[in-house]
């Protein structure tokens, strides 16, 4: 049986506070877990229940279903957990693109644009101080390991734009350019609004690209696309150029 | 107070079953909710727990707090759900675009798919039988209202493309043509796949028009993009074209 301190450091993960404090993070099921053993990011302890997981780490230990459930955060726990160490911060390389969010909100949507840097090609991700934690368990579920990959930073993201106004900062607006008659370039950093209200009046003004996804159909009622699937349009966009001739 | 029988019916449309024999569906919220009350799709029946609310329709009842609580789905109800009534089956119009699903099982993937029908333009979005049921109430909240504006139909997806195997059919899989360079047409059927899976072999058979969306960055480790960005990719590339001179 796991001992009582363990189930409750484990547990105390699910806050970003302790997660702050401990630096360490949890990530769950065969898929995530191994895709962080393999990466850069380091192991603190991982919990199996079935033992032919024994050869993913040494640094492991076979535990009961019952246990799993009380140290797991999903409803159905997924024969392992991995404890990580939550990466040092990294420097911001601006050559390249770089996606920054403003106040993303929803862990399902940071996951899925995570997971589209990685798809893309995006090595860095910066955040502002009031996005979701990257280290909440939803987020790393919804990465399906791609957290591993893409370096995150979270900062006071207007000092982060006023420091690199010399270069392009794109933002999506409902009255931006057409993004499909624009030339879009390889470096340049790409914003990406809050769910409900967009990008912020501060960050607006450091924005010196202002683009817009068209919207098609007779109606042209639909309010807004999710954040996740603008993302997908954008960062598409932008690298529908690199493989032109 | 709600009599017991009007409570067991509104719950009872959790579930599919009930939802098909009483032809109703439940939408909460007030955008969700008055977006579908000024649509083709007619109200059962209203419930508000705010008598500001009066207005949106005469055929409303004003509960409380509790009661609320007991018929909504939602963990926070929202001072409003509306009983809707499935709207009948439509023919499909085969021209322009269709969007064609092939076992979606995740409620926020179908609700995202919707509402980029809805942005994009596309009328008709036809589902194979065990894709989710867009009036789960899940995907109707994550529909955002623009369940009124999209056509959508449950039927055998192997028939469907069958009979329309003259016209142009296209999936994305691993090994098709690089959607950038394509030049994509103003209408065809667009199979997306289910999200572990992707598209099923039979149906991989009736698509005549195999593509990629490419996959960047050095390490190209990233295994899939979620079903509902990749239909966000592929649509935007779909209507780029309609914005060409």
């Amino acid at each position: 049986m796991l001992p009582k301190s363990q189930i409750k450091l484990i547990t105390s993960l699910s806050q970003k506070k302790y997660r702050n404090e401990s630096k360490l993070f949890i990530a769950e099921g065969f898929k995530t877990v191994t895709e962080l053993l393999d990466s850069h990011i380091q192991l603190h302890h991982l919990y199996i229940t079935n033992p032919d997981y024994h050869y993913l780490n040494k640094n492991h230990t076979l535990i009961s279903d019952k246990d799993l459930k009380k140290i797991s955060a999903l409803k159905t726990p997924n024969n392992i957990l991995g404890v990580f160490k939550i990466p040092e911060h990294h420097d911001i390389n601006i050559h390249g693109l770089v996606i920054a969010l403003d106040a993303i909100r929803d862990p399902g949507n940071l996951g899925t644009i995570i997971r589209l840097c990685d798809w893309f090609g995006v090595a860095h991700l910066v955040c502002s101080e009031n996005t979701v934690d990257c280290y909440n368990s939803k987020v790393v579920q919804a990465t399906m390991g791609s957290l591993s990959r893409v370096k995150i930073s979270y900062l006071d993201l207007e000092e982060f734009l006023t420091e690199n106004k010399e270069g392009l900062t794109f933002g999506t607006f409902m009255d931006g350019a057409n993004v499909y008659n624009e030339t879009l370039p390889k470096s340049g950093i790409i914003v990406m609004g809050n769910e409900a209200n967009g990008i912020s009046e501060i960050i607006s003004k450091l924005v010196n690209r202002r683009i817009a996804i068209p919207r098609f159909g007779a109606l042209k009622a639909t309010e807004s696309l999710n954040v996740a699937t603008a993302t997908a349009i954008v960062l598409s966009e932008f690298r529908r150029f690199s493989t032109e001739t």
